[in-house]
Order: structure tokens, then C-alpha cells, then sequence
């Protein structure tokens, strides 16, 4: 049987999300089963930069839908972002050292077959709609992740 | 018996918190056993907001009780707390989908059993006394807190 | 056999360097094998602070270089940093507890053994040489570190 390795993705930077999403990628390589549980800012990370909708939301969710980023690269750095600056420098030089962005590993995760989850109480708390993410992400409970996660044999907060 | 769960707390913020004891509810509804180990920052969610006193405190030690939250509903969000502006935003958005609050899940957490440690080394070095805390605080070692983790089917660092 | 425990440190910030070094000693001493992987701004941590370098770099990575901090003791705090006063204020409330220092901890993690990695990816893209990095410190790829964290009791993700 293979081993499991449960995220949960809790954050919505743009380095964190690099640093879970090569692991995600490498433990597939590995025939390790990986599930992605995307809650609060995390789940900007899933939202399809393409389908925002401000249908059927209260003013707070449309307003929160435009302050938050749409999508992976619209993610901040967790810290030396400086307004986009640091970021920018950090894009180059992975650009310089031929890495892949950070659209190219979720996009390589989506193909691996890494388990994509929403969290239902953040969906509805921010006030996302299922179709705004995308179609890989299953919306589930906190009860249904943890199950999952005693499960795994290592998971991180992320 | 019992599956079991534990979470280092160790960043005082409100979104995290909350990320944190929904997770422990939860798990408790589950009938898995949960440990809380408080430790830095993570101790300010488990300061009891009525029992302050600067006593028996080096000056350091009351000017840092005075500037760090004290108790849950003054912990600020991880990112876009903008003066306290983005957290009023959220705990409206929580209203309007009838979510509990952070003290709500705190004190669901608390009656439904999780057991609370506080970090020895933390709680001296910022100068809390052991009174000040909730009382289902228990203040332990690290290497206490090591041996629970170790034993346990999950840890999360948060 | 021993008990395991690994550590992801991906973050650069004292007071979680601290939380993480209290850990691994306290493991130690437990006679629990630890694993400590350096990735992204975690790196910084394990920075000679006596051999920098700017050979062979491009402008980024000599910026990056020159930016960021150098070794334990430059680390900012996660929060309430306040362009360092709030570092200064726990640096002295530490002291005044007579709870050793960071570097006292990261030494102590050398002596007892800790095995440190350092992320090969992260230090290619952020231009560090292996020389400028500590000697116990091994650039492994993040599968190897998966095989390692994989195998272990507990994982954290700091």
C-alpha cells in the first residue's frame, strides 16, 4: 500500500504554495498518495483566475473576491514582498536557474492526481462558490480532513 | 483506543486560532483524544482577559503584557488585518453565515475535553503568571510536549 | 530503535528558529533522532555568518545575498519585530531568565547530533554556495527529504 502524505494549506503565500506544490509534485514521483486541503486564504491558491463571479454574494464576500489574490500568481511572498518587489526578484531568479513557476507545479499536481479539497466552512465564510475554483477541487467538512489526515503517514500545517 | 491529535500553537493569530479549535472540536466529536501545547505567541490565546495583574513582573515583562493581545477576540488575522479593519470584515462575514466565534470553539474546546498545556519556558520568559492563564492550562516542559507528539497519530505546528 | 522527528524550516524567523532548536535539543536528549531541512528563508538560519561570498553569483542572488539576514542572531522576530525593538525587548527577557541564546541552541543541535539538510532547489535559486552554509549542513533533494520525513514519528512544518 502506499504511504500518504496529507497538506493542509492554510496560508495563501506565494512561496508557501511553491514549497507544498513541489512536494505535492515529488511524492506523486514518488507513488506517495497526496491530499491538498485548501482552507481560508489557502484557497486562493485554487480559485480559477477566469471564473470570478460577484452573483448572489453580500457586499463583504464581493469586496473580499477583489481584495484577495485570484489564482497562484497573484499570491504575495510570506515576507520581503515589498509591495511586489521581492516577489518579482525571486521570480527572476528562478526564471535565471530554469525553475518552474508556480502555475506549472499545481498544473503538474493536477495531472499527478494529488486530491484536491476545499474547506466548506472557509467556502462559505468567504463566500466562494464552488464554480469559482477549479474543477478539481471537492468541497468537504473539517471532520471529513481530519479522517483523512489520521490516516497519512505525515502531514503539515502549511 | 482512541486516535489521537496534537497542535502546537505557537503564532498568536486570530485565523490560525480559529483554523486550530474548529479543527480540535472537531476532532472531539470524533472521540479523538486532543492535546493543545501553547507556546510564544499562542499563549496569548489562552491568557484569561479578567485576570491581568503586573505583580511580581519586571518592567519588560508588564510592558509586554500590556502591548500582546490578551485573550482570544484581541488576537489580530495572520495578513490583511489592516489595523483591525480586515478582521471586522471577517467576524462580519462569520455573522452573516451564523459561524460561532473564536471564543465560542475556545470554550467548546474546553468542555468537550482538550486538554490545555502552556510552554514552561515560554511562560517565563514573557512573565505570565500561571493565574493569568485559563485554568485547564497545565504548564509543562517541552520534552513533556515531545513525548505526547511522539505518541500521537498527528502533529500540526501552528 | 529510536524514536524520529523532522523538522521543515521554511521559515526565517527568530522566535520559530527558537521554538524549532528548543525542540530538537530537548529530542535529543530523549534520544530522539532528529532531522532538521532547511528550505527558502529557513536557510538563512544555517549561514556562516564568517563566509560570505559574491563570486560566481548573478545581481539577484548578490542582492539576495546582501538583504537578507546572516546567520541566527540577524533573524527577525514574526511579529512585532517593530523594526527590531520588539526582538531587542524579548532578546533581554530572555537574558534576564538566563534562557540560552539562539546560537546557543543551534550550537547545541550540532554537538548532539541533529542532522541538518539544506534544500538543493532552494539553495540554486537563491544563489547561496554550499561553502557559505554551515559544514554539517548536506544539500539533499525534497524527495530525499520525503523519504526521510516519510519514515518519522512527527513532522512539523515551521
Amino acid at each position: 500500500m502506499n504511504k500518504k502524505m496529507n497538506l493542509l494549506m492554510f496560508s495563501g503565500d506565494y512561496d508557501k504554495a511553491l514549497a507544498a506544490l513541489i512536494l505535492a509534485n515529488s511524492a506523486r514521483e514518488l507513488d506517495v498518495d497526496v491530499t491538498m486541503f485548501f482552507a481560508f486564504w489557502g484557497l486562493c491558491l485554487v480559485r480559477d483566475p477566469e471564473k470570478e463571479t460577484s452573483d448572489d454574494k453580500t457586499l463583504y464576500e464581493k469586496m473580499f473576491g477583489i481584495v484577495t489574490p485570484k489564482g497562484p500568481e497573484e499570491l504575495p511572498l510570506s515576507r520581503m514582498n515589498m509591495a511586489g518587489l521581492g516577489k518579482q526578484m525571486l521570480l527572476e531568479m528562478m526564471e535565471d536557474d530554469k525553475a518552474p513557476s508556480l502555475t506549472d507545479f499545481l498544473n503538474g499536481a493536477r495531472k499527478k492526481g494529488v486530491k484536491f479539497y476545499g474547506c466548506k466552512l472557509s467556502v462559505e465564510v468567504m463566500g466562494f462558490k464552488e464554480d469559482e475554483l477549479l474543477p478539481e477541487v471537492e468541497v468537504i467538512t473539517g471532520k471529513e480532513y481530519l479522517r483523512d489526515a489520521l490516516e497519512s503517514d505525515m502531514q503539515l500545517f502549511i
